[in-house]
């Protein structure tokens, strides 16, 4: 089976959460799933439910814990150490599936170049299926990609002044 | 804690995914977990995966096996129950989180009228978060949405003729 370049992009809410279900649904066909993610800490209720997974999906974070108010040199080298540990992952082709969340953001950032991800993504083994997510996805990367949905914000609860739910948004 | 009115809809690709990962999210908090498919039935690998949930997740199909031509009689009667069993799950007022997936597509083809699905979506207890996917939401269910998405398809390996494949689509 071919595997395909994914790109969720756009300010909606439901772009890393369309990556769990896709996590999700591989392991249920028995299927070895690798999630990285930059710029969030591992302390998410994604990371609680997963561990109901061990066998099957993989979950790392390369961000700091906290909110982000400034890119700074942490910043960097853990996105780009993020990056190496996601290519050594691509490359091992133990995975069928591979997330790399928020890497669009991560990009938009300049935590690393839009070339050093399509570096990493371009090489992938051809059985691999890949999935990027994050706002502001690069046009560069829009152009490689196989299938991009842009989540598109038509309402949001956090304009009424709701904040982000354990449970609900982490 | 209060709990919101999500839909996700649009032409792009991620939408029950997307509550499939909400489901998890809520689980890896703890919450209990209730999703209702239209139009599905209970084959596919999602099924497979949320079976490490039972605890947690509970997952019911109301459709028939195999590719749907035409609406008949036997799928307007198990849509309609199917959205009775939602509402007996919405009232018990036992789970945190329930999912009506494809529910918009139900309405669409008048398996059960938009003011029939209004009913049970404004009787839902405060607390729970409730989360309504499929294309063609209705303009009613809008109105009344705390959030919406619209996944808007940018791109689709479909167009290039590529089949829905197990473990990434169903």
């Amino acid at each position: 089976m071919r595997g395909y370049i994914q790109v969720y992009t756009g300010n909606g809410k439901g772009k890393t959460t369309a990556a769990l279900g896709l996590a999700l649904r591989a392991a249920g066909a028995g299927f070895l799933v690798f999630i990285g993610q930059f710029l969030k800490a591992a302390s998410s209720s994604e990371h609680k439910a997963l561990s109901r997974f061990r066998d099957l999906i993989i979950i790392k974070a390369y961000g700091r814990e906290g909110l982000l108010k400034e890119i700074n040199s942490i910043d960097i080298k853990l996105a780009k150490e993020g990056l190496k540990d996601c290519k050594k992952a691509i490359l091992s082709e133990k995975y069928k599936l591979v997330i790399l969340d928020e890497a669009n953001v991560a990009v938009h950032f300049n935590l690393f170049s839009i070339e050093e991800l399509l570096e990493v993504i371009l090489n992938k083994p051809p059985s691999l299926e890949l999935v990027i997510t994050g706002r502001h996805a690069h046009k560069k990367l829009i152009e490689i990609a196989d299938l991009v949905t842009e989540m598109k914000e038509i309402k949001h609860y956090y304009q009424k002044g709701v904040l982000a739910r354990k449970g609900i948004e982490y």
